[in-house]
């Protein structure tokens, strides 16, 4: 004869592919999922150095997730969860998590990411207690609530699907994931978890939306490795050099990469800050062992080193993997391009971009200057060698049918993709406004059946 | 001190992808290359039973090549080479080859496919001689005129490149081809051949351009196949029908669906008249071995009794391999979706689409009703599973460097495509209207150079 | 210290572009707005005789509005209101109005298409009473309950924004409108009576969305009347057929066209048995008036006569008007074009299309068929020469700031339209769920404000 | 018994929109048609003062024609003639025209606007004579050769298609033209001496095919003027900035916008340097007349105070028409909204785009920016209050058939659009490679058909 006392918050992801921050408060505990960025409001306003700025400046930017809802969110945070390393996903919490005394629970990958976040943070001291929570595992934090880690597929390792065990039933938190049956790195999804979760009761699963609008099922990263093979030892490209470049986070895409290095008989060398970072600690915890050969540089007086000794030694004995797919500015591959390494390009040297571009206008016209530059140089350019990472619609019914939510609430999009899940749902019998909600950012949805 | 005498006339598809025709006249011994249908013609001319019409109907509606310039032709015509069973290249043989008093030559599939076209053609009587040559053999035409097919790649089996040695320099035909290094059913192109060629010395190639507009290098069959298992063993599929629709000509896409029903536990069920007629004639003649338990039905009467069987013992013990991907209005798929057939769909049903929407506008609007009444009846549906078998720019950009032509002319394409390759060649040094030609249905190019 | 009982029924259109179809239930006395059809399921559905079919198939087939929603409403319904006469908002009255007991009240061009529907309707026996309303006049349904129809221009005359006066408020169905400042047919939109609404108070606003998504405003008519002006006195066609095809519905676009004939020297003809209803409806009840010397024709042997004539007598004395924009089958332009009358065209032949594709494959398909046959037959196409009828988002932004509703419902699309909607009014302060609302079809929204 | 001596050397514009230059020599008397800009190239080098670069660097980047292939033209140049002032046509002047001893021949507006850039310029100093030669004047460059200034329309004023009367025939010159019969600068094209010239016979006509892929025909200026109109005076504007950006060298839109303002009972302020240039010229020498009442600024230090006035006095008495449509960096737009000037935006300003984003990713970002900051700012943004000053595919048809030229060379375009115009000609009886030639930047074409 109570009323439900359970509660989502949608601060961030409900208006935007990004910026993602959901909370849960029950009974007056509340627990947050992830903390991230919105990338491409920066790049609106150039000349923006995040780290310096303060969240207000942020959140009015449009850039960080505006959690100042929480001011009218009765109760207290146990936990911020993380459910992989993304920006999108992490990018925030030097800026939002020391407005609250609770500890960011993460995956092995995720904490170290997110320690090298806040040691990069120059405005706030970000001083949350960082714990570490393996998928498969499950740990309770608070006498009501324990959190589960499912293990999941994902463009980034160590992905999970954090589950939320309440006394009133599970919330699961599906953003982001696909389902890959043959992973590169990292073990296949845990489907025999997700069906358990579908048989125990779900009250409510949040689930991203970013590819819910493409029929079919998302290809497996395998497939991805397939089609760098193609490129990388398909052209006539024995004398000359080839670039491979791609998310510095995509630790399965490399390791693809570093191994078609050695059927080409080139050394693989990973290049740019970001690259050694993701991959660095990515070989340090044990979740990937590239190829003994491989080498990494970061440091730029070091990177200018090693483009030296490649002009040197000849180009044709490097698989170079690089930064800079979307044309940023700074990154390696823009500076190879105008002449800001000592690297030079000549005729039919080859790029491979292994990534899309990142639909907006901006990236689309980085990625165009430094394409035409490429050109005017005589590179090779090969492009679609790249799967995505998020769960298209067939996977996301598969999803929905096994784990059977009473109520589902889509994240991770504007209204484009946000109702395009909607359909989807409505395809399995979910009614609009009954039991799948569309949210706004800001917006809450109560649960307040009787029990 | 003599004029070159070697003319090259421009039949058909150098206006359009399709209705392929090609005449290369040496000295007075022609040689015709590939006579094909431009099958999107017909779609515009409803009702339409080409097998009963008259040649010049056909040309007049833009069906078949205009071979009447072939009047202003002095020489005799000596052969009819054709690289590869497609209708776009065969597909008028049985309108236009009896008026050539010369013998058809192409590989043991292509010219099996020729034989069914010429015993269900009604309005003219096809006697050429059939003549079979293999991949890698050479055949001496006239004292001065070899013919070499060189194997090569493409999305039906037993495709060559045929090359013409004259006395002036070889004459490559480089129309359709793809270069994969990881193919399902014959083997990889003869890249030795190729650039042993042009060490010899080419004069001239014709090449194909119908995808030379995509950037990079087309990916291998392999990854279709990979693309293909994504779909069959990733969604969960266990208790429901599964259909795989693709080009009934495609015998590697169908043999790696025939090999992941053997990993469903499923029997292969290949049905529809032309799937039976592509893949028996493939199967008889060696160049595919598909599982043991797979079955073959084209005849309608038998369709609808393996359909009735299909629905007693359970669809889950089946996957269906169906004409009918473009929404064609008599084929399999589309009957069945009518309750044409025994066969009765139900929710959660699987369709997989693995072949790309031919892009005009009938197609388009084929394969929306279809997929229509697929989605009333609850049937997911899955795309992508599909790679192209077109060379990409970077392929032709190897092709173009191999061969080293001292001239090119594009073909099958309009000018969206024919001066894209254009550019391509732009890119290696060629000159438009100097070393590269545009020509126009029709056109002729003559050698004139002083030997 | 009432609750409020005034109930939104969301029954067709809340899911689709067309087949519009919203109950408003004040206290148990129900008035029904529009009941239409949806065209383009009719298109997948080949060979369908809607004149002859069951209401509950054409349910299924979601051909027209869902009404068995209705019988869990509890009231009585008072009357069925149109508010202008396009078949997405009246061509569904003749299979599901006779289910009530109400009179059907619109202005007088609306009503007088309604009779003609009736009469060609072969499987209902339609009876309900027809009232007239003419703009800017109002009628009491009930005590409670008073309807006003203001003046508003679209592109069909006699439109009107119906405004139901209930003792809670107005309720505003403002679907379909355009705001023209320069109409060519009938008046200015009333913008004081809509800006009075709004000072008055109104409850809910039930808006279109189908031109949302267009950034600012759409022009006026005058501007498609000046493209055909463009179109008809620029190009030189002074020895050639010249016709355009438009909605037959659609008279202010074919009063320019009479109208521009005349500078052009031209006898205006209008051809096509729809044509002669709408145009000849019009001119009987003296919405518009056409030149003098202008003919209709819609009987087919008539306009075989009219055909022989004007190629006997010279194409270049008339300016024809027809069916057929769509490429439809049966309509006079398709007929024309492949020689079924006797009209022939020659090459500079002259086709005006004053109408855009309607966007679905269907049409697409059988329009580039139409164009395909026109250029074979060297026929000159001319594009653009249209404006929309419908809102864009500005014009949309005027009039929420001007009714200023309480509460906004979208409707006349699915989700890609009603949330582009639902994004303007947050824009304006609205916020989903609160004071927007997005219903599907079935659904409806009961205000529940205590008074 | 003579060769013809007459040569088409197309130098830029013939692989891109832009960088037009063609020479013709006849018989050693060289006459240079445009020397223009290719914008877009220039974006792609950021930081680049093109006033300061020298012609080989401008060249190497593809900002010029590269008229280094003049060497290998035997002759002295006679003329350079210049069709009009667009930057693509008249931009490279300061950077090429010194090498050649010769006058430049233009309309008085143009002549005017070249007479600027050489002002402006800082690299070469440029000192030959400039000519003025009106619309339907004549000049006789040399006792063989005549220049005839026919008049025409464009998107600037004192446009014209020149004509050199050879030996040989008439050389036209039809770079760039629209057929625009209700303009509002200026008179109707000259279509009397247009047709003069088929029936005197043209050996070649030189064509601008920009807009050639539009089927049918270009609207009218007239068209603009009533699209601006329907945004100035429809939407509800009356308490709020009204802003109108367009290009500066557009007369006719301008003067329309300022008309419009009288009628809103506002003063039309033109804020910009290069606004004040175009229109400040166009003033003067009696092309257009703005209403009494019009303000121009260029010189930052005005337009603040200018903008300072605005916001003090009311923004709403005034009309702004100001640069920056494309969202370029230094324009007034986009100083206006990132807070450069006094000027500050409220919501409902309002801001009519009356242009369309120039098609390439550069500009696509900075208009999405500016378009982005306006939308956070409240502004209401209006597009679509344009036509193109182009050519479409019917009117180009008109013109082939009105000059009947022997032979055509379409132009400013790449492959794209010069074989869209050829399939035109096809259309009207051309051959390619016989009378209709697709020529590259660099290659000519020889008359060698014996007189």
């Amino acid at each position: 004869m109570v009323d439900l006392q359970l509660e989502v918050v949608a601060i961030g992801g409900y208006e935007e592919v990004g910026r993602n921050m959901t909370a849960v408060n029950v009974d007056g505990e509340i627990i947050i999922f992830d903390m991230g960025l919105k990338l491409d409001r920066v790049l609106i306003h150039e000349d923006t150095d995040i780290s310096k700025m303060h969240s207000l400046n942020l959140i009015e930017m449009g850039v960080i997730p505006d959690d100042t809802v929480m001011k009218n969110i009765e109760g207290e945070v146990k936990a911020i969860v993380v459910s992989h390393g993304h920006l999108d996903h992490i990018g925030a919490i030097t800026k939002l998590a020391h407005r609250y005394n609770a500890p960011i629970i993460g995956t092995p990958y995720t904490i170290e990411l997110i320690k090298r976040e806040i040691l990069s943070e120059k405005k706030f001291d970000v001083r949350n207690p960082l714990v570490t929570l393996n998928a498969k595992e499950s740990i309770d934090l608070t006498p009501n609530l324990t959190l589960e880690f499912i293990n999941i597929t994902h463009s980034i390792p160590d992905s999970v699907l954090p589950v939320l065990h309440t006394p009133y039933g599970a919330i699961v938190y599906g953003n982001d994931f696909k389902f890959d049956n043959f992973p590169v790195v990292g073990e296949r999804p845990d489907y025999r978890a997700i069906k358990k979760l579908g048989k125990q009761g779900v009250l409510c699963m949040i689930s991203e939306s970013t590819r819910v609008d493409f029929e079919g099922k998302t290809p497996s990263e395998k497939v991805a490795s397939d089609l760098l093979k193609n490129d990388l030892l398909g052209a006539d490209n024995q004398s000359n050099a080839v670039i491979v470049t791609t998310f510095s986070s995509h630790i399965a895409r490399i390791k693809s990469a570093t191994e078609i290095a050695e059927k080409m008989g080139r050394i693989p060398l990973l290049i740019g800050r970001s690259m050694v970072k993701y991959c660095g600690i990515a070989e340090d915890i044990g979740i990937v062992k590239f190829p003994e050969n491989t080498r990494m540089t970061g440091d730029p007086s070091a990177v200018d080193r090693i483009f030296r000794q490649i002009m040197k030694e000849g180009k044709e004995n490097y698989l170079l993997i690089v930064t800079g797919h979307q044309g940023e500015d700074g990154a390696v591959l823009s500076r190879m391009v105008t002449d800001k390494t000592p690297f030079k390009f000549e005729k039919y040297d080859q790029v491979v971009f292994s990534a899309d571009v990142i639909p907006n206008p901006m990236n689309a016209a980085q990625r165009y200057m430094l394409e035409a530059r490429l050109k005017r140089l005589g590179v090779r350019i090969f492009k679609g060698a790249h799967v995505s990472g998020h769960a298209s619609k067939e996977d996301h019914r598969d999803m929905i049918r096994w784990v059977n939510p009473e109520h589902i609430i889509p994240s991770h999009g504007d209204f484009n993709l946000t109702t395009a899940y909607a359909k989807l749902t409505e395809e399995e019998g979910y009614r609009l406004g009954e039991d799948v909600h569309l949210l706004r950012n800001g917006q809450s949805l109560k649960f307040e059946r009787i029990i």
